[in-house]
């Protein structure tokens, strides 16, 4: 019902779980693009039930790493020509910096600002992973809150 | 390029100022919508050059005066089995209650939050509002804050 056509040259964003699409688009900076987008939410899939989907009209740097992070589900097609040139999939990355915010309270973190958050992959079964300065654990998904910043 | 395919029986909101899709997107609580929904920005537009355009796979209520005085251009197509059944044309309301927020220090509304945030249509060719408290002077369109509530 709510397809997109297909796009020249650019990124398509799969497979996003679904309700997960506005938080991706917006920490893509792409609700203030100069460029053709669009977000598609609640997409009937196979896989998944429901999914959404972003496609961009045009080339941009994207953190697969963080993106995999968010969803580890997510597959990027590249587009040239109208054509699939390449299909990547995510997986969770071993390490994300300033990407979500460690809760410890007491963790070095909270207090000094300037110290990156770091969080590593402990359990990639179970996605979890670990403030590298406190020991916190964080599980991926959990109402993810992403910290804020452009790409 | 980033056209979506009609929708069986919902609402197309198209024509809308470029920029300003995500804030109505947000504004209608569409993203966290369980039914299908798209936002497409910086499409193509004959009229506008570039247009924002959102399409919701849903029968929903909307408060015409407020997508009005968002943006008096918005049209919106209500669609029922893939036909466009009523087309809608906004104009800037008289009056809007706690949409936007009073930005003189000095207002009522500034200190005491239970009091409405109520403006007045003073000049419609220059879209100027009025606040009722204070009389303090707001152009529609520069920098728009909407105050967050969902529909």
């Amino acid at each position: 019902m709510l397809n997109v056509d297909t796009i020249k040259n650019g990124l398509v964003i799969d497979h996003i779980r679904a309700g997960y699409g506005p938080r991706i688009f917006r920490w893509l900076g792409l609700d203030t693009a100069s460029f053709s987008v669009a977000l598609i939410m609640n997409v009937a899939s196979k896989q998944q039930g429901k999914k959404d989907i972003i496609k961009i009209d045009n080339i941009i740097n994207i953190d697969y790493s963080v993106l995999g992070f968010i969803d580890p589900n997510i597959t990027v097609n590249i587009i040239k020509d109208e054509k699939i040139v390449r299909k990547i999939n995510m997986s969770l990355p071993d390490r994300v910096e300033d990407v979500i915010k460690c809760k410890n309270p007491r963790c070095i973190t909270t207090t000094e600002r300037y110290v990156p958050q770091i969080f590593r992959l402990v359990d990639k079964a179970q996605a979890l992973y670990r403030c590298q300065y406190c020991d916190a654990l964080y599980k991926v998904g959990d109402n993810m809150e992403l910290m804020e910043h452009s790409l």
